[in-house]
């Protein structure tokens, strides 16, 4: 009989995780209850949010010492039954492991539409909707727009950046290093892209945005919200979303002042994506054709093998990652 | 001749303003020019915003040591000409002078319905605008919203209170001391209001919002802003509005952490007032005959004589004003 291996959490990390504070364990395969669906894993979406449910402070949950770890996969049914049939694609929150047993009502199938499969975890899924529920619903980016999007080589700023090119803005994104930003230019087609490490925020944001900017998709929080919100155009919109300069800190960070906001006319709204859930169908529906007609595309940072699930979090988690980060199991 | 009495700033305030501060001027009563109307005050305005002004950072420009304090007045146009007629009551940005001279396209009659004409500058005028763009045309306040002001018994939270509760809406104020408190629910009518000399913000908050602030509209800045942000119900609004906390600090201080207005979904706004000038008759139609058939009322805090504008700025700069601060020069 097979072994499922798992990842769990094994210490609290200190600031950026290590792949020490990351445990492997194997188990026999589950055998499933009447209720149940047996699942075999193909494709684990890693993503920032992780390190929240670590610290304790996600709204989804939390993540303790000797957990497994939380996430959501693609994965392939094993055995006929609760209305699913062997080797159809479900996604589900099978977590960091290679066997699931899922609740047939909390799987959902994947459509044959969508290829690769693994899409329907990135531009097709949470992180997909995510940058669209950001610039469509929330800040319904249009013609003319200034967008402002950081971690635009990311998994959400690049969907982010690509949909609102599509709507008629101009977007200048931010990476760190000059190889993203290449890519940021030449893949995604950003308007130009501040080099975090190298240049000079305050100047760039100046030179980029001679009118202020009028949308920013916070995927970072930290002191470059309050940075941002000083080249706020009036009326200008900000999305908060991410929190990736602080998900790695035990105390979280003040947000900008509230004069300066006032002055701009600033309007800020917090996103969680799980309250778009009932509009993923309207999404896709949207997004499917600019897909399928490469108008929009996604690049995978893809890692073999789960066993070096943990090293991928931790590149995510040190910045180093370029596009979606998905662990690939269908080869074990 | 007559004399034309001014108050000017004298120095810079450190921290909450004196009397000392500022410095009387007389000088003789000016000559209009042919494009000019002399008008002659009859009430003055005295807002938190001028605080703004001296530190010099508020929009509407700043005032320094000899300068003329700004202000709007209701004042009586002294001679005809320019299309205005003698005796007739216009509003205008008159300053702390007995006597101005206006520039005829920026002075604006006061209609004979608004009685008394003070209320021009309050219920009718500034600061009910902003109480009504604030809960009515940003946070879009409706039945059922559980609504928190601070300052309720000020000049703005008082007339925002009551717009709330006219479109049937629940609302616990603020306010300093059992007095101010006892006035906001006999005279203002709000469910409950908050002593924040006595009591503790964090307790009560949990005990009148059971179920989470819908609306916020903040008129302090602060740390009060953050404390609201933990009570904030998911998807609640907050108009930023003004800045008592910080008016009379060098620095300025930080907002909420957006994880926190990311779990909350919080609609945050920025508010000024001068945004909404193309929209005061819309505010002055619906507001009028609530105010006629005294559904709102407005509670002036006056003062007699412009030599004492100082000591009523700086009352108001103390929290120790009830409703709109006016200085009446009928008398003079």
């Amino acid at each position: 009989m097979g072994q499922n291996m798992q990842v769990c959490l094994s210490k609290d990390p200190v600031g950026i995780p290590v792949v020490d504070d990351f445990e492997i364990k194997t188990s026999p395969i589950p055998d499933a209850a009447d209720d149940q669906v047996l699942c075999r894993t193909l494709y684990l979406s890693l993503d920032p949010y992780m390190r929240g449910q670590i610290a304790g402070r996600h709204l989804s949950g939390s993540v303790a010492p000797g957990d497994l770890m939380r996430g959501e996969t693609i994965s392939e049914v094993v055995n006929d039954g609760s209305g699913f049939v062997a080797g159809q694609l479900i996604r589900c929150m099978g977590g960091w492991q290679s066997y699931s047993l899922q609740d047939p009502t909390m799987i959902a199938p994947v459509s044959s539409e969508i290829s690769p499969s693994s899409f329907a975890l990135s531009v097709l899924g949470m992180t997909g909707l995510t940058a669209y529920a950001g610039m469509v619903w929330q800040a319904e980016v249009g013609k003319g727009d200034n967008v402002f999007i950081p971690s635009v080589t990311g998994a959400v700023g690049s969907v982010a950046a690509q949909i609102c090119m599509t709507r008629g803005a101009r977007v200048v994104g931010m990476a760190g290093g000059p190889e993203k930003c290449l890519g940021a230019l030449e893949s995604i087609g950003v308007d130009a892209c501040i080099d975090r490490f190298e240049e000079n925020l305050t100047e760039k944001l100046e030179e980029y945005f001679p009118d202020g900017i009028d949308v920013y998709f916070d995927l970072v929080g930290g002191t470059l919200l309050s940075d941002v919100c000083q080249r706020l155009a009036n009326y200008g919109r900000i999305v908060l979303c991410g929190l990736m300069a602080e998900y790695n800190r035990k105390e979280r960070e003040p947000g900008p002042s509230p004069g300066l906001l006032i002055g701009k006319r600033a309007q800020v709204s917090g996103l969680v994506v799980y309250d778009y859930e009932a509009r993923r169908d309207e999404f896709i529906d949207s997004l499917l054709p600019l897909i399928l007609n490469k108008t929009i595309t996604q690049q995978e940072d893809v890692t073999f093998g789960l066993s070096n699930a943990p090293e991928a979090f931790c590149r995510l988690m040190r910045g180093e990652n370029y596009g979606k980060v998905i662990v690939d199991l269908t080869q074990e």
